[in-house]
């Protein structure tokens, strides 16, 4: 978590002993020092095994794809590992959809100003236009992409044609349109969501007002990879807060936005750090 | 919250201008202090009106029932009112039920012998016999009511023959029958029952099995009021607590034994010092 | 907590019988409906009474003066009240000081923005220039008051000349110069602090490296009123954060932002909505 | 984290690259698989290096003397380690000492009955007598050590014999006898104790009278190893609890019990399963 990042490495395979060893020899043999280490394996007998390494590799940019040829050719296929190298300047591009509410946008745009946030925000794209003006001072485009009635397979393609190879993340910032699964296929990179309750508690439209009506203590937000099944994708982070009989719907929306920003937030930087390695349909994140 | 307890006032009635005013008037009529005070509306135009209120009341024992006559009908009864006035030596009198899981019980009958808890534990009832010992050196007598299988009616009319006009309250600490409707109503004193999820989410058995698979980060518990129908009553209070992907099922059991333990005796104890008002489906909490 | 706010009492005294009832008493007589109340004794006998209530009181603007009048003659006097009427479109006028640090600054702006705020912020101040294009397109004054070495005195002048009658509350969004006590006397309102440690942990300097030193496993925030002596004043909120050996002084920092923000942006509200008395070097928050 | 527990392995040294392929080569070709493991690199430039790991480790117990003996001579002795080698069945043997206050003594006696605690709790020892017929119930060997006035030498002689060379690790449990520098040296085992605020805020004692004064609106409780200087030892845990201007001394004094209690029983199994490593005066916790 210092800011003079190194190389980070992660892998997922079937777990088997030896991993780390064949890992942290092919790594000691050109000289790199191991930082930092998580791994977690689901099951020692037949589980998955799952590690993120940060480490110090005094190799020069002409080597790494090299580097990255002998890790895979050395160490990776043979045990069948997916992996990926992230190194020191790697900065994953962002896009950021979004509708009406702004908090969730605005706070990741402040946060990657205030470079808390190692990734480019290249975009922002909304089915409103009145964003527009506000996004652009922090020196960042913005396109409008209506989605009227009727048009949202159209819709659809113009923002395939705005992020297809432009971007490695898309985060839906209170982005208030279903996607298709044509749409997530195409796409070919993550979509990060933030939903505004704790799921799978009030999954779908309207959490707060039904949060009120069951009476709960505490409400919450939740950011997950979006699959095609509406709020079901693997969940990245979750928190919640406080609330009493005296907080009515519109407080307790009001106090929501703060807990939603905090956890897409979390999220997404989390993702651009790499600490976020999918099993199945659950996260570990390291 | 100060040991030497004051005599408490709770009402519940359709929202008017002036209530406070005339409960308030006849407390200073008869040298009352006001030391705290509660109130909420749910909407000033056509909600309903809730209070707590703990006074010093200078009265000797011997006037009480006078007292909560003129109370009814000066100021109660005109108003439509709900009430409830519990007097400093009055402490509420629980059976807990209890299956084998005992972490729930313990907790409440040790916060019992602190004098953490202001109300009697004037009974134990196990559907399994091995707790026995442990209860009774607490001084609490144990009653073992086996449920077998197609004997659930008989085994609710023994509970009956125990609870009926014995207790002012019955705390389910994971018992793990379900109660039926005419049970509910027969005992007519209310049910606290501790679920071991944040409701709504995973309802029913197995929720921490259920909250591993769909890969939560945070795991909880919920006390509220039994209803017939299964985990929908009232909810009195809820927590969370952290957890990761190194958390198997059954060491998230282990933590979550204790969010339970302190989610339920936090709704016991404010039940006890008539801090939970009930408004429909919800609760208001002072 | 709804929007459509009511008129807010607040009263401080000495406790004694019959307060609520001669509040309540006058208020109903002049068709007030109350619609949330707080109350406090610090102690039946011989202790202070802190209430805040909030009313419906169907006056006309031009009847307010008269209004005050009467309960200042009535009920505030004979008793000895501190009290304070807030009417529905009062709204307290706030001035903002910074210096390098401004995620305080902008998140307490775009709070106002999105009328999370019951306030005006009309001036923002700071002794460093570089903020004042990004303030002023929140539409709002902005001034550079620089601090240059033996040169305070000068510069509380300044200050003084900008704030003295223009403003009911100073806020410090990390303005990282001390007051003097002639400052905050002359200017006579109160001064809200953001202390970036957990009170009374860590005072001053440097609070994030002393409690990496310290190897704390929680990081907080403090908001308080400024007093003459540094980090001393009542303390209105506080919050807190999970830390670990990971991170480093930078990263504390970092987290350290998030909740510096919210723990300022919940004071500054509770103030503005008036729910924060002052009770010696405490303060009870409604 | 789970019950079928591995062997454990943890080391500290000065960092260097290599140290983990070293370790992992070492463990693979003994045909160990690595089942968690946590790394951290306080500086990857002349820092120090900590580990933890969990390996499923094929030997036979008559095998773990040489096991050890190898990998001090190949691994640990050439890299300066200190270390430590855990196998599945080592159970730390613990003694609690008490004074009057019983709620960490039974709550860590109840946490070992239900094998949440890795450990075994052989001894409990309190300066008064009365826990005794409540310990005894748990099968376990209780004495009475009475520290009179300047008689404090003798008792620690007294807790000397009890206790040098019978247990691991000494627990103080609310034990409210400050140990000289003496007795902790000839003890020659770690002491964890639990203080009941939230370190450095209020060391010493009457910690809640000193936080209701100061008008905190956090509680906390801290778990540190014990040095000579009074609360001053490494930090293993912290936590909190919200608190208002309604809980007085003796609330606040009710609601620190649960938080103590939650906190201690955390710091005991985190050491007793070789999660808590010391870096000087602070803690790294796996």
């Amino acid at each position: 978590m210092r800011r003079e990042r190194g190389t980070r490495l992660t892998i997922a395979c079937a777990d088997r002993p030896g991993i780390v060893a064949d890992v942290a020899g092919f790594l000691r043999d050109r000289g790199a020092n191991i930082v930092h280490s998580d791994q977690h394996s689901t099951d020692p007998v037949g589980g998955r095994f799952f590690m993120r390494m940060e480490v110090m590799l005094p190799i020069e940019p002409a080597e790494r794809a090299g580097f990255d040829q002998q890790f895979d050719e050395r160490v990776a296929r043979p045990a069948g590992m997916r992996w990926r190298i992230s190194y020191p300047d790697d900065r994953p591009r962002i896009a950021i959809l979004v509708s009406r509410e702004d908090h969730c946008l605005f706070d990741l745009l402040w946060r990657r100003r205030r470079e808390e946030l190692d990734a480019e925000i290249v975009l922002v794209v909304s089915n409103h236009a009145h964003h527009g003006h506000d996004v652009t001072a922090f020196d960042v485009p913005f396109h409008h992409v209506p989605v009227d009635p009727g048009e949202k397979r159209r819709a659809e393609g113009e923002l395939l044609q705005l992020l297809r190879g432009q971007v490695d993340l898309v985060v839906l910032a209170r982005y208030m349109q279903i996607l298709s699964g044509e749409f997530l296929e195409q796409l070919a990179v993550p979509v990060i969501n933030i939903h505004h309750s704790f799921l799978p508690s009030f999954p779908g439209r309207g959490p707060y007002a039904r949060a009120k009506k069951r009476g709960v203590k505490l409400i919450g937000a939740t950011a997950h990879y979006v699959v095609e099944e509406l709020d079901a994708g693997p969940i990245i982070e979750q928190d919640v807060l406080r609330v009493t009989h005296r907080d009515d719907i519109e407080h307790l929306e009001q106090l929501g936005r703060d807990i939603e920003r905090a956890v897409l937030a979390r999220a997404v930087r989390w993702h651009c750090e790499d600490r976020v390695l999918i099993d199945g349909n659950t996260t570990v994140v390291f």
